[in-house]
């Protein structure tokens, strides 16, 4: 089948909902829509969608809408090794990375699977060799605490996965993360660190980031001024870089382990720059499992009919929202303590990705893209920014993620409940709340409702399903940037600032930097 | 002077706003303006807004709007102890905890400035034994950790404020929070406790707060259940609350400090809910030296000409952004890796604050008010969400804050500059960035620019400087509110979802909360 690319509002589909009336959530919601309106997300991940704004005719048209922008065809397309990424022509391929492919993918000669795996099987390999303390620190001492240094796409999605999963198996190491140039956050992460037991993981694709580099010399320097007799700093740093990068060639490294350039930074959890620290901390078996998680999301993203491939709903209902319905923004609220940098994570993932005014063609668009993002966890977010979301002039969509059990197995009951129960009565409420509100004559006490909610569920926050939240979010970003026709696999909207910074380190300012450095510098 | 309560679209001013023309950064911004577009925030704080989207003849639209609106008249007023919780019915007093006074406030015979400064005191007594030793552990260990037991205003700000600066003083304990009803959340801080040195201020004003009864009961049963011989866990629990509260008639703890109900939780930072556990980790030093910084705000705040008073001035354009200009967010970005739960804090402070639909009389209103707030440091948010702060469809403004030093004395020098000038030379690139933008012919690497910016900067990062910071987004919230005429102080919108919460855990559940509840619990 030939794939069309076409601006979102060419769309027949697309004025279709626009001329459609707005389906109210108080007249739709009911206990039969709440069992029905339920999508597998892949690995026992499920979406609900009964508190969203839709019924059967907004999601016919949206269907038609997948059909006529060819949603699931983009994707297979991306699967293959088209250049989706049209501005720096390059493939797409971090499913790759999880295993996840239609059509063997060959690259330069390079089977990509191979690829991945390769490294995959040489960060597993070295990871055991640390954990069986085969490999040891310079003075002899078994490493057991890992430090990322890498910032962006190096640093949320690692972090925010390590937060997530440390908790649901016994880790092997302590990971820790450096990524701002603040000069305090490494200090600040050094002075709890032992040298003697720390190994560094270095990530820059490029090999050039600023930041990267700096902490990789501010750690060196630091441990060459330790006093610990013997300590060899060279021997505590790791490398995860592109093929290419000048860091590639430096064979100082206790070992470098590769990815390439169709792996976009935000992207690039399941790849070695999330591989080689997941690895260590939490163990093979785990990293394994995450990656599974994610597969079965990406398998599930391929299914055309939208009430069975929740990336594609979701995404769809994201466009409907913004474009019909003028919603700009999204709260993500995992009902997890252990999920609360996952939201920091997203944030770079939709607005680095879908925070464009071009089409992929490089020609301006005159409709509304990516929603901005931001969230904290439940309960947290219920005692801070939810009296907006339940009674400001604004409308936010919240996406919910919730799990039926705790991770530790430890619970205690009081009043009557068990501390995950009363977490979840309080989503199960905020759900009912949001989507019915309240009526009331005391006008400060009423609630409007209509605010519209969703859930990702599943039993509980294992590795598995941890890999298909993030490859959920993964594709519906996908899909949404397929849906209005950009390109969601650049991010060209960073470098002025890097280029103008450069100006001010080198001196080369014109008047408006001076007059900005004589304040801060 | 009578003071007149008004519609922000009543005033004659407010007509001149949306007529006026809108100005250009682009146009406008020179290097004199830099100099000249400059604000005293208090205590060595300094607000630029050069990079605002305003020039002479706006700005003297905001100060009439400023006139108009009572403004300044109206925080008098709130100083003086009016009224101004019309839903609550309540004064508000947070600025009286830091001494901020026009008049002695004499409330039910009760001196206010001399009441808080009582529990002040009684804090500084009990944290002076601590760090003595003369209050100890029930097992006879000195403490070094506490604990913050709490959630919303009991929690963000504390912890947020604990993290900016225990690299500013030499902290006498280390500080933790348990806040979140999910059980992972106190089972994970637990697991890294010596419970023998341990001490926990349980701190909710109402004495009700399901989470933080819970996490209470969680602690003592945690410790009830450990092996250690002698520890009684009674010995290790102080607690903050109202004196009408449950918990205030409660003799077990080890002593009980008291806030009263006209101090709202998300503007506790300064009252005994931040003071206790702040003065325990950092010392009453410091903590003098923050209140003294608020203080120093304060009384910026009172000045009725806008470029005088930097919350004033902050305020009015962040109304003139929102209303006029149609921007409905305000991303937070602290160039200190330190303030990096700062944007967490302002986010209930700012969106619980004004996310209202009603004025202060219980009106519906037809205007934006609140905007929404997130926000990550920088540079970290660079890699993040800066794309589509530069490039995409929707504007957000950003308020920026930074530093001319780091707070760690211990910097190292790479490819010519310090980490420290690098991260000034960023937040000087991108306030230049966003305001000039970049002409291309290729549009994917074109920047429109006139993304507004404004910046609050001091030399270092201090505790006065954290005080100031601190009541200058206060003060600035509370204006917002007075010109749109909204009562900033409660918070009804948090009712309904705690009122079906209970319904699900008394089993009292409606069909729609037994759907959900089907898929949660």
């Amino acid at each position: 089948m030939s794939i069309n690319y076409s601006n979102l509002d060419n769309s027949k589909s697309f004025k279709g909902l626009v001329d459609a009336p707005v389906p109210s959530i108080k007249k739709e919601l009911n206990p039969e829509r709440i069992g029905k309106y339920s999508t597998p997300a892949g690995a026992g991940l499920t979406y609900n969608f009964a508190g969203k704004k839709v019924n059967s005719e907004i999601l016919g048209l949206l269907q038609n809408l997948a059909d006529e922008q060819q949603l699931t065809e983009k994707y297979t397309s991306l699967l293959n090794g088209d250049i989706v990424n049209t501005g720096e022509k390059r493939m797409v391929l971090h499913h790759h990375c999880r295993g996840m492919k239609i059509n063997d993918l060959v690259v330069d000669g390079q089977d990509m699977t191979e690829f991945y795996n390769t490294e995959k099987k040489k960060i597993y390999d070295f990871a055991s060799k640390v954990h069986g303390k085969e490999i040891v620190g310079s003075t002899g001492k078994p490493f057991n605490t890992v430090v990322q240094v890498g910032i962006g796409g190096s640093d949320l999605g690692p972090r925010a996965i390590y937060l997530a999963l440390k908790n649901a198996v016994t880790p092997k190491m302590t990971a820790k993360f450096i990524s701002n140039v603040d000069p305090d956050d490494a200090n600040n992460t050094l002075a709890d660190l032992d040298f003697e037991t720390t190994l560094f993981v270095l990530v820059s694709k490029s090999g050039t980031t600023q930041e990267t580099l700096t902490n990789q010399k501010f750690v060196l320097e630091k441990m060459a001024q330790s006093s610990i007799k013997g300590l060899n700093p060279l021997k505590h740093f790791v490398c995860v870089t592109s093929a290419q990068s000048p860091l590639a060639a430096d064979t100082n490294y206790l070992a470098s382990f590769f990815i390439d350039n169709n792996i976009g930074g935000r992207f690039s959890s399941t790849s070695a720059v999330g591989g080689c620290v997941l690895t260590l901390a939490l163990g093979s078996d785990a990293f394994d499992r995450f990656l599974e998680g994610a597969k079965e999301a990406d398998k599930q993203a391929l299914n055309p009919n939208i009430y069975e491939n929740a990336a594609l709903l979701d995404a769809l209902i994201g466009v409907y929202e913004n474009n019909i319905l003028g919603m700009k923004n999204t709260a993500v609220i995992p009902y997890s303590e252990s999920m609360s940098r996952f939201p920091a994570h997203l944030q770079q993932l939709d607005m680095e990705s879908n925070g464009k005014s071009v089409n992929r063609d490089g020609k301006a668009i005159s409709y509304a893209t990516g929603p901005s993002i931001f969230g904290e966890p439940g309960t947290n977010s219920q005692h801070s920014f939810f009296q907006f979301i339940h009674q400001a002039t604004s409308i936010i969509p919240l996406q919910f993620i919730g799990f039926r059990k705790p991770q530790i197995d430890a619970d205690i009951e009081f009043q009557g409940s068990t501390s995950g129960k009363k977490l979840n009565a309080n989503l199960v409420a905020q759900m009912t709340a949001m989507g019915l509100g309240k009526d009331d004559d005391n006008k400060n006490k009423y609630f409007a409702g209509e605010r519209p909610t969703s859930l990702l569920h599943a039993d509980k926050l294992t590795p598995e399903i941890m890999g298909a939240i993030l490859a959920h979010f993964e594709n519906k970003v996908m899909f949404q940037g397929f849906t209005w026709n950009i390109n969601s696999f650049d991010q060209e909207g960073v470098q002025l600032g890097k280029l103008l910074a450069d100006k001010v380190l080198n001196n080369q300012m014109d008047d408006i930097l001076k007059a900005y450095a004589g304040i801060m510098i």
